[in-house]
This record gives C-alpha cells, structure tokens and sequence, in this order.
C-alpha cells in the first residue's frame, strides 16, 4: 500500500517527502494508520548514519501513536478503530531466553527494530514512524488506555518513557528510595515523573540553575546542580539509584560517588565519545555498580503505558508538522525543547 | 609490651627491624602471638607511600594467625592457647547501617584498618602483623578450625581469602552459574578455589598459556587464554558473573561482553592507572554492570573461614623469613609467586 513518509536518502541528505509502501497485512498483523510520532535522538543519529549502518532510504520515528485500520484473520487482540501504539520493536525471534522472559530487547538472537531494522518487506529494512501508516506484528502492538486527547502527548512514552521506567522498576525505585535522575531532557523528564509517580525521593541533576524550577514542576522533590560541589557535596552516599540519562562524555564520578552501599548508578545513552574512566575505588569502596539498560520488553512498555494512563502522565511536547523536522532536529541537539517534537502525521498528507 | 617488628621509617626506606608497643590488653582484647603473616600487596603500595597518606613509622601486614596468649576480663568468646586469625579490620564505629549489617567493611564512619589505621594507641596508628605480637577488640579477631599444620596457609585467607570469597557469595556464585576468575595471582588462585567449591562451573583468564595446568590444578574447569580473541569470542554472552582480580590496568569490554544479560563483573582491585573507558553499549545491551568488592565483614570472614576449614582449603603460599621482605616484594611485583608469600613471624625473633 503506498503510503507518504519523510525520510533521507543519505546521511548527508536532508529528510525529504517520499513514498513508501506498507505490507498487506498478514494473518497476524495489525495495519495502523499513524496519528503522532514522537521524535527521539535515535532517529538523528541513525538518519544521519553517526552510529554507522544506516541503510537508505531511512524513514525514522519509533514513538509511534495511532488507530487500528485493519487487522489479519489471526488477530484477536486488537479491533478496527482501537488507539494503539507502536515502540522501538516490531520482532524478536520470541524463542529465547530473553523473548521468553518478555525481554524482546534483549533479544539473543536480535530485535528487529522499527526502523533500520531487518525484513523481507520492500526496501528489505524497517521504515519508521515518519509515515502515515505502519503493519506490524500483532504482539509488537499496544494498547493505549489515555483520552484521545492526550494522545499526541503519549507518543514520546514508547520510547523515553519505557527506557526510564524500566530501569526504575529493574533497581525498584519506590516508598522509601532515594533515586536521582541526571538530565533533564526527552528522557530525564520522564525520569523524574515516573520515579516521582512510583513514589521514590526524587532528586534531578541539571547543570543549569534555569531548569530547577521547571524540574520541580515535573516532579522531582530536590533539585541538585551538578556543576556546584558543595551542592553535590551534601548528597555523598545518599543515593540508592541513579538513572544518567545524559549521553554526551561526562564524569560519572561525581555520580557514583552519590550512591550509597550496594547503589547503581544505571546509563542509558551511548556517548559519541567516551565517559573519562570511573573510579575503580569509589566502586569497591561501597559496593557500587554501572549499569546500562535498553528500552523495556512488550510486556513492560504495555504496563508503563497503563501505570501513565492510570496516573495521567504523558511527556511534556511540542507538536511539529513534519516539514519542520530539519529544524527540530537542530533545536534538539541544542537541547532548545521541552521536552519532546511530537510529529502531527496528518501534515505528511500535505507533502 | 615491647614487640619486636619489621617496618619502615619512610616511603622511600627499606623495611627493617624495629621495636614497637603493644597495649595491655584491655577489657575486651585479646593478645595475639602472631604465628604467621601473609604478604599483600596492599603491604607494599602502603609502605611505600604508593596511595598517599601512609603515616609512619609503618609496619604492614593484615593476613594474620596465631594464638591467643592473653584475653581482658570481658572476653568470652576466646580463652589463651587457642588459634585465631586477624583480617584486614581491627575495628569500625559498631553504631552505623553498615556495622548493623555486619558489614564493617563498608563502615560510614571508616573503619580501622590493621595497619596505618587510627588509634589511641602508639605511635597514633595501627601496625600490622609483620610483629611478634598484636592485640584486637574481641570483636575482630576469627577463629581458625583449620589443622595446625595448614596454619601458615590459612593466613591469605584474611585478605585474598576473603577479597574473593565475599562477592562470589554477593553475586551468589554455585551450581548452575558460570563464573569466570580474571588472573591468577595471590587473590584469582584463591577466586579459582572458592569458586570451584560453591559448585560454580569456574572458568580461569589468563594471559599466558604457561598458566593454564596450574588453573586446572587450582580447580577451574576451564582456561582461557585472554589475549586469544578467537577462545574469548567462544565465551561471549555466556557468563552470570566474573569476578576481576587485575589491578593493572586494561581493556575492561574485553570481559563484559562475555557476560550474559544482568550479568555482572565485579573488580576488587585498583588500578595504579585507570582502566579505559568501558564501552556503554556493552552494558546498555545486556543490563549488564560493572562493580566493585571490598574484602568482607567479620561475619562472612568467619564464615569463609569455616566454609574453607570445611573443605580442606587453604592457600598457595612461599613461606619466607621476614629478613626477605623486599625480596619478596620485588619478586611479587614480577608475580614471581606461586601464589602467596607468608612470613615466618618465628624470624623476628632473631632480629
């Protein structure tokens, strides 16, 4: 089915009006015409190759909003008309250890991403969210129990959403845990109103003075400027979790240091250039770990997207009509947004 | 009590004999003739002023046996003449979360360390076990069930023992698990053993191919020679925990990529120079970390001792007048050493 999408040809190519085509739907797929998508760093980096392996066209976008339009023979979970929405997978092998513990992005064997990802649809690579529609596998889909009105809002859960909720759940941030939240951007402010809404003391870093309040509005009980030593000072060994959002090269010490005994201190971005070496001693001087984590299984985004829906939450956006991605993509790598582009799929109609 | 010792004056002195002086002991010590006193390398880094902050006159040694020659009026727990052991701990604020624990290791206060630690004592500091002579709190002193004449290779049990026993047991190494040691020195042979005997499926790293009959002597079921890419790229995902003796710095990824998802590599010692950087990726796929391990309480060195009194384990050990200390410190630097050095406390006697 030729459907209109945004994407590049190159890595030194700007994203440009293209035509796609989607799949008929298979016995177990489940056809999705898109609302929103919400645009995430991931999608910069592969479209512009800046990790390597890119393959073109590339149609980026893994936050993915939208309702059901048609449904395999063999679907029984989802119905025409339903809200639903699509992550970072679209399949796993779902027969090793990982997919069958419900952790697909751990997948042994490979997830297949939503984009740039393999597969025997034309052009023999996954395309992405920045279209009109998508066909993916019955249990890639989810289901989405928000208002219809918070909808474009919830996009950005699919992907910044899940990659912090599942590390706090993993390290049980909570009643009674002390959890910080390093960064304060797509995903650190959904860090801090996820740790906030599961009930832990949470504390958010920021270099900037001009985020403290905007970081207190999101939820975090203390604010906390990372570049003020004496600030950090007053917070040594007090921390039984952090979640480092920051991706860009920076000292985890000053971090690590937070945590106390038997603390993690768990990242969730690849730097371009590497952090400077921790400090072996203030690891085995407390029982301290670095950690990473990926995204989150199908099982645990569908229960981030109810634990949102049940508490309200959605991410902080800004909506763009897809001709303005070239800019939105600038701004946010200056970090000029709050917190999240949100793309409104209806202006690929207008090519 | 006047104590005849080995010591130095300065970083940059050798070691050489000197008399020091022990309390009398006071109502809840126990006096120590110190049989024998294994040779760590912290011993040396310490001596010679290698970390900084050594306090002098400084006698090192914290891999201590003996017997009990006197005990104040409170002591209970120990009567004279029986055979007792003092680690790396000789005292800790016994009021903090970490003490309440049993984790003396991790005291919020500091703990006190059995050499160039703080005390009321002359000269104002701890001095360790390279004397005739010691006398602890009740509350740091072990029991020894070993045989006698295995005393003198239970004394790296109270360091290197220890050091290696308390994160296998954190990270719950046993049946089932694959748990690889990283080096074969003074801790890794120990690593090696008490990973082999919780049942653990051991596997030893090393560097050189001239090490890999002593690694199966020592229990590991299986060797693999690190800078073999080909052996290591067998291993890659299948390891639940790897326990990293190396203090020398290199390339960490090397091993975390071996590890399986919520895997865990643990270091326990601190490199003179750091490590590189770790590669996030590797830890972001996988949930995998990197932490660290400081020696053990009192409770679980009681228990590793017992567990190793139970099973017939002992260390490797050269055993050495203290008039070849610095013979065996360069020898040590050379890992020159089969696989522990333990002085002969007798020697001290003829100065």
């Amino acid at each position: 089915m030729n459907t209109k999408a945004y994407g590049a040809h190159a890595g030194d190519k700007p994203l440009e009006p293209m035509d796609i085509q989607r799949r008929v739907p298979g016995a177990h797929d489940v056809q999705i015409e898109i609302a929103f998508c919400g645009v995430c760093h991931s999608d910069l980096h592969t479209v512009r190759s800046e990790w390597g392996g890119t393959r073109y066209p590339c149609v980026p976008g893994h936050e993915i909003v939208g309702h059901v339009t048609a449904v395999g023979p063999g679907v029984t979970a989802f119905k025409v008309g339903e809200t639903v929405a699509v992550g970072c997978l679209v399949g796993s092998c779902k027969h090793c250890r990982a997919c069958g513990e419900g952790l697909e992005q751990y997948c042994e064997v490979g997830f297949v991403g939503t984009y740039n990802g393999p597969t025997q649809d034309a052009p023999g690579h996954t395309l992405g969210g920045y279209s009109q529609r998508i066909v993916v596998d019955d249990q890639f889909v989810l289901k989405v129990r928000h208002p219809e009105a918070q909808l474009a809002a919830v996009a950005p859960l699919l992907c910044a959403g899940i990659t912090t909720y599942s590390p706090l759940r993993h390290w049980k941030a909570g009643p009674g845990k002390k959890v910080g939240i390093v960064g304060i951007g797509g995903l650190g402010h959904m860090g801090i109103k996820l740790a906030h809404a599961m009930g832990a003391h949470t504390v958010a870093f920021t270099t900037s003075e001009s985020k403290r309040q905007d970081a207190r509005d999101l939820g975090a009980d203390d604010v906390v400027i990372s570049k003020d030593a004496d600030q950090m000072k007053q917070h040594i060994g007090t921390f039984d979790f952090i979640l480092n959002t920051v991706a860009a090269s920076h000292d985890l010490d000053a971090f690590t240091r937070l945590l106390k005994r038997d603390g993690t201190m768990c990242l969730v971005g690849v730097p371009e250039h590497p952090h400077p070496a921790p400090n072996v001693a203030q690891l085995i001087f407390g029982r301290r770990a670095i950690a990473g984590s990926l995204i989150g299984g199908i099982a645990e985004t569908q229960e981030m997207l109810d634990f949102c829906a049940e508490r309200g939450i959605v991410s902080e956006i800004e909506m763009i009509p897809i001709q303005k991605i070239d800019e939105a993509y600038d701004r946010m790598q200056r970090s000029d947004v709050k917190y999240r582009f949100v793309i409104d799929n209806a202006t690929l109609a207008t090519g």
